[in-house]
């Protein structure tokens, strides 16, 4: 293996990779960087067993190879490298890497022993905005279950049912959805994403209109932007048939503005923090939306200007599972639709019916 | 007490003073900012018993009087508030602050058993420019001990000497100095500032030719900005005796760009962090230092251009000693004088003579 290339790209496609390397690997290996010199360029790869991120980045190849770096060394390393070029030269375990004045040599690990996950089987292949993927994600994630009680719960699915895609996260306090029409004829199918893996997915695509195509197979998600693919493994398991907890019907509809609805709940979150469920009160009136918390420390209420269709209700959220919708969305107005305050309280945005948010309220009025 | 206050102004002034904070208080009532409205506007402090920090904002007051307030949530809250102005009322215990539709009611601590830290005795007191002293501490606390061996290294030394102020951190292995002419006649003094307050202190100073005021009582530090004081406790005993470990000549002097070494030590601190004492190996020669570093992953070597005045040497360095000072610095090129690999090396910048650091090779050769 020898080869010449430009640190800046060699950099670039090292930042890319190492989103997956494992920071506890379950083998040694994966506590590497994967590079295979070919023909066609530079072949990273890192793994941590649930996402694994590969990236071909341009190189002058003089002889092909394969081999495992130590993998935050290596990314270290080339991030301070001084001058443009980097040659890179590998002989038995030893790799050497010359740069200006500087040469490096580190101990590699065997490249037969760096797993590959691949998609067996039928796939179902489709493509997307990447910016529609990245905010699919986004808008769901952060509702999925952050402990280890129901592990199917931490990670989001990905229904493909008549032609649409419908991403749900959910924790059993509170329920997150997103649809995309595909534009494609495609079969029904359902996959459990990590969370974890999403996140990191997310982060690596752009906020652009250009496609990201996507692949299902029975045990796979792949993301591909061409010269960087993502692959993360799915959950086994059955997810929970949300469709049947989603309400049919509302007594209230309040229209608020989204962002004088955050600023309040993030004030009544100070407050709210430090008693228990972090607590937040909303009393819904003719053209007013009152909020209330307290604790030991003091107390805070303050008023919301409402557009209220229906009934005055009185009823209690745990107030981060509000401010964390509100945040996720950019929508200016927002419906809260309220049966009654033993029922979940749904959140969509006026404009549009891509996003759904569904919450329970806290069981505080008899 | 009744006041309105700019929330602006009010945020301003409790940024200030919560930077001393307790987090984990010795009495309750550290948690708290204490404020006391006066005629001349609302008074705030801060203290954990090492540093107090005291702000005199602009406010509107209606009727006087003192409180402690629960810091971190009245900070979080007025950081939140909408609109410009605030109006607060003291009721008992309860402290209602007003903004818009906000309405908060606080619950407060007892001002009385707020302490207060004052400057006893017969004072010293000089002005100098504010970013001269923030760079005298921030070019000398670096070098202070971290942990608690001994306790007087955990703090910086200010002597008064011949109307020069030094200021000195060592821990055992690099002391740095900084002086400053004050231009005063003084007398002779030392004092030893908790390096954890100077940070602090220095966070606080502007980078401005503007004056500030400091006083030195036998217990306590003053920096006194006019509407922002801050007053250290000091540490007691009697800090080393410094000027005797300062070398006297020096067989080798090393002429070098700062920032080509800092790069240079940074890359070999990525292999010298795996070994045992980030361990780099200088070997100057005639215009060139050749640097080592390796562990079991690998190993690293480089050259930077120098200036040699003198003999050729072997010497070994705790990396991070280097990286440090040369970090600190913003001197285009520095000196290194070096006796042998057993005895200190002086870094000195090539121009004036206002900074001085001295660092203990590690033992490696026979």
């Amino acid at each position: 293996m020898r080869l010449t290339v430009d640190i800046k790209t060699l950099n670039a496609g090292i930042l890319t990779v190492i989103k997956s390397l494992s920071s506890k690997p379950v083998i040694a290996v994966l506590e590497g960087i994967y590079l295979h010199a070919r023909k066609d360029g530079l072949f990273l790869r890192c793994s941590d067993m649930t996402l694994q991120i590969d990236c071909l980045i341009d190189a002058d190849v003089d002889e092909e190879g394969q081999v495992v770096l130590p993998g935050r060394l290596f990314a270290d390393i080339v991030r301070r490298l001084p001058g443009e070029a980097a040659s890179m030269r590998l002989e038995g375990r030893t790799m050497s890497i010359h740069a200006g004045k500087v040469r490096t040599q580190l101990q590699c690990m065997d490249p037969k022993d760096f797993p590959d996950m691949e998609l067996l089987g039928e796939n179902i292949t489709f493509s997307m905005p990447q910016l529609e993927l990245k905010e699919m994600i986004r808008q769901t994630i952060f509702a999925a279950a952050s402990d280890d009680t129901k592990p199917i719960l931490a990670g989001a699915l990905f229904e493909l049912k008549d032609n649409m895609l419908t991403t749900v996260a959910l924790d059993g306090f509170r329920l997150a959805l997103r649809r995309y029409a595909t534009g494609a004829v495609l079969q029904d199918n359902e996959a459990v994403v990590p969370s974890k893996a999403l996140l990191e997915i997310a982060r690596t695509l752009f906020e652009s209109d250009e496609a990201v195509k996507v692949s299902f197979s029975k045990a796979h998600m792949l993301v591909d932007l061409g010269h960087t693919r993502m692959i993360s493994r799915l959950l086994e398991g059955e997810f929970i048939r949300y469709r049947n907890i989603l309400p049919s019907e509302h007594k209230t509809r309040v229209r608020v503005n989204r962002e004088a609805l955050l600023n309040s709940i993030e004030r009544a979150i100070l407050l709210a923090r430090e008693g228990v469920n972090n607590l937040v009160r909303f009393s819904v009136e003719e053209d007013t939306l009152k909020l209330y918390a307290n604790s030991a420390l003091g107390k805070l209420d303050e008023e919301v200007q409402i557009h209220l269709n229906g009934d005055p209700i009185e009823i209690a959220f745990n107030a981060r599972y509000f401010s964390d919708v509100m945040r996720t969305l950019t929508d200016e107005e927002v419906y809260l639709d309220i049966n009654t305050n033993i029922s979940p309280c749904v959140v969509t945005p006026v404009q549009g019916n891509a996003f759904y948010y569904l919450v329970l309220p806290v069981r505080i009025f008899a």
